[in-house]
């Protein structure tokens, strides 16, 4: 396969996360790379935060396996443990089940980038740390409830 | 998890091809990133080729998708269809199935580094563009013969 042309990609931002909460992300710019070029396993997505952007809210998957590298600028990993700043060539990973919940925050004044790798399962359940929240992933339909199943108002 | 301490991590150099093509890969060297951190669904290593090494003799894949990122220095990817020069940044997919053998080589004189990605499958049989071999592979266990199942006579 040829090298694959970023540039050409479509840039996604905003986010599916219900009632009120996908303000919370900010400016987030993802570009799928994997699908485009055919791969199916796992999802590769190269992601820029602007300045108070996050990568998601704080969760973890029970199903997948994620990793992720920066690729430029700085930002804090957020985990029960606490914070670490991550720059370029850092790398982390988030295996499937581990109760941890992750995110990446950017509290600089410029853009930052990492690259993030995901496994594909056919269904998937996300738990967030800091808000009353999870989500069921089926056939790639998102279905976010609160913890007890309870549907969250727009 | 923690930021992966990649300083901390073994270094694997060599190759386990048989008959004298381990002597073709060169001087690679190779740190996993994905086992120590407990991912299990796809293995991540970060590569990096001295002047004249290969990431591997040119192959496919007919169950794992392979994805990878230039992070240092120039390679030439060869497939099928020909080369392409790749720099920091550049990004290369191999779709699983997809029959177009590639790999990465260093023609400049300093080293160069890149981050790869590969699923991880029970099975796996890979073949080679090149020379005539192919490998099967089984719980972890490479078994290299020549395409028509022959022995590789070392």
């Amino acid at each position: 396969m040829p090298k694959i042309d970023i540039s050409s990609l479509p840039v996604r931002t905003g986010s599916s996360y219900p009632g009120g909460y996908a303000a919370m992300v900010g400016d987030r710019r993802q570009v799928a790379l994997g699908d485009p070029a055919g791969l199916t396993q796992f999802g590769v997505n190269l992601v820029t935060l602007g300045p108070g952007a996050m990568s998601s809210l704080r969760h973890w998957h029970e199903n997948q396996d994620e990793f992720a590298m920066m690729t430029d600028g700085e930002l804090v990993l957020v985990e029960d443990e606490g914070e670490t700043v991550l720059h370029p060539g850092d790398c982390v990973a988030w295996p499937a089940g581990a109760s941890n919940g992750h995110h990446l925050v950017n509290r600089t004044d410029r853009d930052a980038t990492f690259l993030v790798v995901g496994t594909r399962t056919d269904t998937e359940v996300g738990h967030y740390s800091d808000v009353d929240m999870r989500v069921s992933i089926e056939d790639g339909v998102f279905d976010f409830t609160r913890r007890d199943g309870g549907p969250i108002e727009d």
